[in-house]
Order: C-alpha cells, then structure tokens, then sequence
C-alpha cells in the first residue's frame, strides 16, 4: 500500500479542491466541491471536509493541509500573514491549527509593503508558489479574482501586487454602462483580445481606455462578442504593463487555469522580450501542500 | 415684460433641469426633476416635458433647447456626434427635431478619435463648455460618473477623453470585495481624500491601488468611514494623473456641483503647477443652451 498519510486542501472563497497522495507525493485523486470558504460559518468547516473526504477518512490520515481562505481572519481560524520578504520554507512553520476532530492545519498566507508603505496580502498563492517554484529567479502571476505579481529569488517571495482584473471584468461586463454592449455568452475572440490588450500595453488609465467598449460599440467598430475578449484584453493588459513596469526583466512564471494563463502568455508575447512558462495552478496548489506536509512529517 | 421665449432643457440620464430665462439671458427659474432619460421610451419625452414645464407653456415659448441625453440614439430623437476638432459654435447650426406639439431642438453631443484611433464621445457636456468658454485655451474638465476631459482652444474642442471615475467609485464601494471595508454614509475625510489621490498620482494601474482599501483595512491602517474618501481620491488621482500626462500645461476650468468640483481642485492641487478655475455646472449648462437658443433666434 503506497497511500501517503497526508491530505492536501486547497480551500478558496467559492470552491475546494482535495488531493490525496501517493508516498513519493503524486497525486492520486483529485475531489473538486463548491463548499467554498465564503461567509461559511467557522462551525461549518469540519462538516463540509467530511462531506468531501467520505471514505479518505478511512485510512485515518495523519495531517489535512489546507490552504487559502479557510485561514482568513472570518474563516476556520485565522493563519497570521507572514510579512516579505519570506522564505517559502517558512511556512510548514507557521501553521494555524482550528479546533476540530481531524488533523487539521491550516497554512498563513503572505504581506507586503509597497514603496509608499501600503499593505498588500495574498492567500493560498504563497502555497502554489512553493509548489510551483524551483530555485531560479522569476516573476511569478497567479491570474484570477485578483491577480496576484510576485518577484521570488531563490525561494524567497520579496514583494508582490495584487491587481482587481477578475473582479473588474465582472463588475465592468455585467454591472457597468458597458454592459449593454457586451455579450457575455460570447467565445473568445482572439483579434478583440490582443487589440484590448495592445490599447492597454501602450499607456491609458483603465478607467479611460474601459469606456473606448462602449464608444467603439456606439460607432460600430466593436460587436458584442468581441466587445467581452476586448474587455479582457484591456483589463490584462493594464495589470500587465503595470506589472512589468515595477520589475526587472527576469522570467516570468505564470500559474493557473490552462485557459486563462493562455490568456496571459497572449497579452505577455504582445509585451515582448520576456521568457514566460506556463504551470498548472492545481498541480502547483497540490505540490504545496504536499510538501508542506513532508516539512511536517508524518507524527 | 422681460420674458425670453426660449427655454433650456438640460436632459440627463437620471435628471432633468429646466430653466427660463430674461430676455438677456438670466435665468428667471430654474426647475429640477427627476425624468431621466434613462429607459424612457420614445414617446414619453412629450408628456414628460410637459409635467416639468407646467405652466411655463402658457407664455407659448418659441424654442426649447434641449442638451443631454434626450439626443441619444435611444432617446427623444438622435442628435448626431459632431466630429472633433469641432467649433463649438458649430452646435446650433446641428440640432435634431423631435416629433412634438413643442418647439423642441436638441443639441448633438460630439465625438473623438484618440491617437491610435479609438473613439470616445460625450454629450451634454459640449453645451456646458459652450456656455462656460470663454476665448482662451484651457483644458475643460466636466466630472461624473463618466468624466470627460477636453482640450478647448480659441472656441474650438480640438480632442477629448472620458474617464468612468463615477460610475467605478459606485460599483467598487457598493458592489466589489472592498466594499465590506467602506461605509458608504460617511462623511468626507480630506486626509484619507488626498492619501489616496497621492498614491495615484504617483502611478500605478487602478487595479492594484484600488485592492490597497482591502489590504489597508485588513492592517487597520484604514477605517470604514476614511476608506469612502481614500477610493474617491485614488480614482480621481488616476483620472488626473493620466488626464495631465495626455495635454500641455494649459489652465485648467472644472465644471460641475460645487462639492465635486471641490474634490477635483484638491486633487489638481497635488498634482501641481496648474491654475484652476471652478465653474457651476448648472449655470455652464443654461448659459450654453441660451447661446444655442440665441443664435438661431426666435423666428
């Protein structure tokens, strides 16, 4: 039987996905549930892990790592943000452990500063992060909700940004004066993407270039459907000029969804002169978890 | 008896305003109703009109002048874009007749194209800069839910832009993850105002500064009453730092409410080196419909 006794979960605002391992830390099944951390009452965690897990809990694993929003201050139980610059290996030590009948421990998530001392946070990132990275140098993207930017070098995550984009999108397509002029059942267009995209790489507040959807649209020059990839595009290629901008020219790791990190290596390529690679954010979420685990071993 | 016979009609999405004027121009009245144009179909301007003018259609006026989005292609009747660079005296000569027992005209809004061509328009607020304008060159700024930024020289608006600072203001304090960490009933904080339009103004996207009001409250190092203030001053820092980037060092005239103006002028402060000068909006709007009004006379 070669059945790790560690359980990985990653556990964000609208979804969770729980891996279970192999001995040598392969993945050999993945569950995907809505229980989403999101206004879930701190009784309500351990009821929804064992509705998840069911019959992993058979084989009485030794440590369930979770990581994401479950340890925000309204989750399961708060896991403090450790402040950057931070050590990736620092987080097996700084777990937070929510009383419950499981071995449960919950990961932190990670601080910053910027220049003009204004925090930024990020949760469940810092654990793809230490999934994902090898020792090289790199900046390294965790497109979504909110994006996040972070430059590590050799382990350590030094600072990084987080950007609306997701959030924006949403709100800018369905909500805004544009929404009318956007189909949001629409394919992607990929001539609407890279035009959003190359409009925002060459300067322009978002709140400025964001209303050229509706005036395109009021002259005809921009459809429905390709007002939803143009959105897009704009909306990437502002986060990433400003990205870019505030980073040295090292490598770029994104790390997500296969379709949106295409979506960022499109708006990245029209940036130019940056080697990018792509990682999967589950397989990434999953790693860090597991190794987390192994830092804290089986007793 | 002094009465003009023309009437102004500044026709707005939510609001509409009328004024009756002397026959030197004063305005005698001024009525303020809430008939938007927003929704209203075609055939409900008429009656509209009519509750808000009331007794003033007893003096049988010769001309209402219409501004604003009564002219919009969903509106009474559309008022074409009139392409920029545009005279403003120009707006009288383009006005659009509506099917009605009222001698009503409405006045075209106008378009633009940016440097990579992209298009942007506005309307009403060219009647506001007509009334308000004198000879000289001056960057006009006209804020809102979509702010528009014109650079107006010699009588003639040579370009423009708008900037959808109201409308994100609304939707990111109201509907976004920031929105837990905002009381929308407070009252104005000029230290957390000018906090944030100096973040702004010293660059970055919008999407990163604004997740600062999250990241900020999560630290305690913003409340929910100040973080109302510090959104609005990042968004009209944004505005501003990208508006004064995209034109030469003219003076600048902003034309609105008077608190809006008010935050306009403290950010225009930090941002340096620029003479202001403050303009009512109403008033700018009524000047410029009797100008219209006037130059087509009242046969």
């Amino acid at each position: 039987m070669n059945l790790s006794p560690f359980i990985g979960i990653d556990w964000g605002s609208t979804h969770l996905r729980a891996f279970r391992y192999a001995n040598d830390g392969a993945v050999l099944e993945t569950r995907r549930a809505s229980q989403g951390a999101a206004g879930r009452p701190r009784d309500q965690y351990e009821p929804a892990l064992r509705d998840v897990l069911g019959d992993w809990l058979d084989a009485a694993p030794k440590r369930i790592i979770v990581c994401g929003m479950a340890g925000a201050r309204e989750g399961w139980i708060e896991a403090p943000y450790l402040a950057c610059p931070r050590r990736l290996a620092d987080l097996p030590e700084a777990l937070a452990t929510p009383d419950a009948n499981l071995p449960v421990s919950i990961a932190p998530g990670l601080s910053t500063l910027s220049d003009d001392g204004v925090h930024d946070v990020l949760r469940g990132e810092e654990t793809q992060m230490f999934g994902a990275l090898q020792e090289h140098s790199s900046l390294v993207v965790t497109p979504g909700t909110h994006s996040k930017w972070a430059y590590v070098s050799d382990g350590v995550v030094h600072r990084f940004r987080t950007y609306m984009t997701g959030e924006l999108f949403a709100l800018l397509s369905t909500q805004s004066a544009l929404a009318r002029t956007i189909d949001p059942s629409a394919s992607f267009d990929a001539l609407a993407f890279e035009q959003g995209a190359r409009r925002a790489l060459s300067g322009g507040a978002l709140s400025h270039v964001a209303f050229g959807v509706r005036a395109e649209a009021l002259f005809g020059a921009l459809t429905p459907p390709a007002a939803k990839s143009y959105l897009s595009g704009l909306l990437i290629g502002v986060e990433v000029a400003d990205a870019l901008k505030a980073n040295d020219g090292v490598s770029i790791a994104v790390i997500g969804a296969d379709d949106i990190v295409g979506l960022y290596q499109r708006a990245l390529a029209l940036a130019g002169g940056r080697a990018v690679i792509a990682i999967n954010g589950e397989q990434a979420a999953a790693k860090g978890l597991w190794r987390i685990a192994n830092a804290r071993g089986a007793s």
